[in-house]
């Protein structure tokens, strides 16, 4: 009888492996648990994002500048002569990689001896640590075919060690353009619960942003906020499913949500009612924190 | 006669001056262009934003963590027993860091002697580096009285020194929930200009997201994205002001702008026609290549 491993997927770091650690071969990397298939250069699936990908040279149109890559999607290529013969389809692996984006959750990338990047180690693979997907978009490759590209960014978190030197001459970066960061929006598990109870529909408008494929973009708002001084718990009873709009209007204090689920405007006017799922208990210890660090309308709760 | 030199506020690192370099007094600090004013805490307008902040203990509701910081704002303190005695404003600096929160502006900040800190120099004022005002709220202080706080985290852009070691026990920081960046947004000097022509209103729905003091926020949009592989300028040409919402409908591909200012859905249902300032020149080659990385709606453009 055969003994079959299961490798449950798994997003992030992997506990036992450390960035810069090398593999020979595909079975070795998917032991590890790092990338799990042994042919396709992305895991994952469109529901809960990508896992991880490996950069191996599959397509013409990627770009690799070590901290920043513009990795090509999948499909579409001859698998012989790896050039573009069909237009990719934000499917699969390219899926997965939109959701990633849009829930700003890390990739593992694996660079192999074949990628066509100056960073590319000489034998094997190697594990160069977690990126996060900026920008996702699709165009004429090369080839005359449509592709979809993934723009992704190192991750400074945890503070990992530089990539190796590149063994070839790299691409010339054209100068960063001085911008500073005006907003971040952050994404955990409990949200991504939330998000998905509502169907990414705002609980203030009813509304969510369209995405490319029709499905909606929504964030998780804390009601008592993360982090010190408020120390707000991450689960369910103290997120909301909002939009980006709705979403920066109650952090900058501009609507308050009272006990009676009302949403009001500074000045008083009601916006409308918070929109409740019958199995999302929201805490009103929460919602009272919340009103006691907001300036309250003039008239009244 | 005497002679004034007139130092012009300025946002961001002074060149001259390294983080952590110290001072002996409030004069010598406005000499270096780090902290102008002599006695007040924070130096800016509420129009630009704040330029630099002193912890210097006047304010009894402050928390230092070294990393992160809550500050209180300024005004209704008795300057003799640095006691609460009124309500505080969203006026004068309080306005300046809400403006910087919603820019995403950086902020100097220096530590002084005085400061309830564990953080705070033996003797004299420390410069330690730009900090970013993540957020802004009002309660009531410690004292009975409204206060307007914010929560300042140092920037890593530059990869500062460490803080010096504290030098009495610093207080204990609550464990951090883990979680990932699910959107940044960015901000520029051109996006800023951009945002003030439309007065923080869509350029597509015509609204802004109201904020405490009735004032709007909106965001800077590229066109033709920052960054590689598309290398878009960074000036008024290419950057349009859009709601969060649109925002988002725009960088994940939920919408397209035609050549004929029409804004589009995915499924080719017209949105509208982008509201343009007559002053506002914007590059019709950008539109062109937003188009060329966008998936086109099935009726036509």
């Amino acid at each position: 009888m055969r003994v079959v491993t299961i490798t449950r997927g798994s997003i992030g770091p992997i506990a036992e492996v450390s960035v810069g650690a090398t593999f020979r071969d595909r079975r070795e990397l998917a032991s590890a648990g790092i990338h799990r298939p042994f042919q396709a250069g992305i895991s994952g699936v469109a529901s809960t994002g990508a896992e991880s990908i490996v950069l191996s040279g599959g397509y013409e149109d990627d770009l690799d500048l070590g901290d920043e890559i513009v990795y090509t999607g999948q499909g579409g290529n001859d698998l012989n002569t790896r050039r573009q013969v069909a237009d990719q389809e934000l499917t699969r692996g390219n899926a997965a990689l939109k959701t990633s984006c849009e829930l700003g959750l890390p990739v593992r990338v694996v660079r192999g001896s074949g990628a066509d990047s100056p960073y590319a180690p000489r034998a094997g693979y190697r594990y160069d640590g977690l990126y996060r997907v900026e920008s996702y978009w699709s165009r004429q490759g090369r080839s005359g075919f449509r592709v979809w590209q993934f723009k992704l960014v190192r991750m400074v978190e945890g503070r990992p060690p530089p990539l190796p030197e590149p063994v070839t001459e790299p691409p010339v970066a054209p100068p960063r353009v001085a911008s500073t960061v005006q907003r971040i929006v952050r994404n955990s598990a409990a949200a991504q619960r939330v998000k998905a109870l509502y169907r990414n529909r705002c609980q203030v408008c009813g509304e969510g942003v369209p995405t490319v494929d029709g499905s909606y973009y929504a964030e998780g708002a804390h009601i008592r906020p993360l982090g010190v001084p408020h120390n707000g718990p991450d689960h369910e009873a103290n997120i909301l499913c909002l939009c980006p709009n709705h979403h920066a209007r109650l952090d900058y204090g501009g609507m308050v949500i009272g006990p009676d689920w009302g949403v009001r405007a500074t000045d008083g006017t009601i916006l409308g009612s918070l929109h409740r799922d019958s199995s999302h208990a929201i805490g009103i210890d929460y919602i009272e924190y919340r009103l006691s660090i907001t300036r309250m309308p003039e008239s009244g709760r």
